[in-house]
């Protein structure tokens, strides 16, 4: 018998998610499985934003919170996997997991000397976002100059380097010292602290001729100070909106479609699931850059699946580098 | 000796434009010509909102205020033109004009029995609008649904009418009932005056399975209103703003980027003088369209060249149906 444990949703979020929102429950799965299922335990857990923003979409109160994870198969009935076996799977925040269906399981990339937990990070989603958000979306030119915010996140310190690889000259924005110093540390041409400078200026310093291509993880007010220091026909890639994710209601602040207008800018929303079918080749690449070390990459790690929450509530409080994890 | 009259900026707009803020002056023209040049005199002046978009960028205090109009050869020292000869230009706010390079006229279509104006309105900068912005940048199909705003408009009757031709069920929002009612004759599957309605409302009503296409003329709190009814992958043109254009500062609103990135919509700015070398592509379509009976205009004449700056402030009214002219 396994007490498995799991998260699972009281209430629909107000404003900024909170520990009593979340409730941990225990459901008992057997010692044995049926004829082609699969027992695991979680590794790492994905800890990611999208959580609060898909809320209402992807969840209902008593749901188990939604969500990636990496998970060790402790039973299996299934020829194609063993125990010892390192799978992933999207499970939501459980402990442990009865797979009846193991079509859900993703198979590993080979990972080399890489720590497995890359696959939630800069190899998985997050990396793919900032992959696929360049090489399909913004296609940044050499030359050209990319501006990112949420910059030493999980996708925008990805989303950087990759376009200081294909020669554009990368401003970073992130709301630590700590964090710049880690944004210089990767290469960026210029990086601020958006809470100690004026963006205004900031951005007139580091784009003089404007910003070509616009990677947005950010949203609310920030945009809008960016939105007009766009080049004409620069481009806009929405791919998150962090800044009003917790607002209860809509929060206000200057329209933007004159800046948009005036600019000819190109804005778009982008979500990593509408391309599934090309992760694998993303992937690929990912990795291949990881091991060469081209790629730079860093994780907060919260240990203890108790710590979920917590860990979640902390993407909100600027308090993560790189991507977000919990260590089972 | 001909005593010109022109229109000129004394002030930069702040707040909606006000009859002070243009002065008449006078300029004297000579009866003769140099070899090569024109003498012409205004038939129809255009008015356009763009001039209020556009004036710090365009124009100074001093100088004379910008648009097209439609002219007669008066005097002609240039064998490719003939007194009598109607041409077009952008002279901007001018009773008569010396043309002393011929290379800025442009040539009048073929216009069969159509009024001289339509060239300054529904095959001119305001019908191309409507027609390129449909077939280079929305590109709707058959099926869709499109809404578009200012629908009594220059740009957005013409729009609409090509948006039904293509097929599109087509909502439109414009702000009298006289106007609303025009549209519904137009043969608009929705028109709603958007003083008068939830504009929420009505939107679900007329696009239950969101908006494909969005044509925005007006930007500002309407389209905050809209966006949250795209529909996934939806496009979005900005080819004006009015509801801003007069705002002190900048006016404040919900943001739009999480609907932008919930819906993964693609919003376009959309500037007509980007696509010059196709205009007489689309002038041959519209000219047609005019022609057939297919496509249906109406403008809002001024008498009197001196009225020039009253028409121009009538655009912020709402006072227009169709393209603002004033005849001179």
């Amino acid at each position: 018998m396994v007490i498995a444990k799991k998260w699972v949703l009281v209430r629909e979020f107000v404003g900024k998610p909170k520990n009593g929102d979340f409730s941990l429950e225990e459901e008992i799965l057997p010692d044995e499985v049926n004829d082609g299922e699969v027992l695991c335990e979680a590794l790492y857990l994905s800890v990611d934003p999208y959580v609060r923003f898909l809320c209402n979409v992807m969840m209902k109160p008593g749901d188990t919170v939604v969500g990636e994870q990496i998970a060790r198969v402790t039973t299996s009935k299934n020829l194609k996997y063993s125990v010892g076996d390192v799978i992933r799977l999207s499970s939501g925040w459980r402990s442990h997991t009865l797979v009846t269906d193991v079509s859900q399981i993703e198979a590993m990339p080979d990972l080399g000397d890489l720590p497995l937990s890359v696959v939630l990070g800069a190899a998985g989603v997050t990396g793919l976002t900032a992959f696929f958000g360049l090489e399909d979306k913004l296609q940044p030119l050499e030359g050209e100059t990319l501006l990112v915010n949420s910059a030493a996140g999980a996708v925008g310190s990805v989303a950087g380097q990759i376009a200081k690889m294909k020669g554009c000259t990368v401003i970073g924005f992130a709301g630590t010292d700590d964090k710049v110093e880690w944004l210089k540390e990767l290469g960026f041409d210029h990086a601020f602290n958006y809470k100690k400078v004026d963006v205004d200026d900031a951005v007139s310093m580091a784009a003089p001729n404007g910003v070509h291509c616009y990677f947005d993880n950010v949203g609310g007010y920030l945009s809008t100070q960016i939105l007009p220091h766009m080049h004409r026909g620069g481009r806009v890639l929405i791919v998150g909106s962090i800044a009003t994710y917790n607002d209860i209601g809509k929060s206000t602040g200057p329209y933007p479609f004159e800046d948009i207008l005036k600019k000819c800018v190109n804005v778009n929303g982008f979500s990593i699931y509408d391309m599934y079918q090309k992760w694998r080749y993303g992937e690929v690449h990912l990795v291949k850059l990881l091991q060469q070390g081209k790629l730079r990459h860093r994780e907060t790690i919260t240990e203890g699946f108790e710590l979920m929450p917590s860990a979640f509530i902390g993407l909100f409080e600027g308090t993560c580098t790189g991507k977000a994890l919990v260590k089972a």
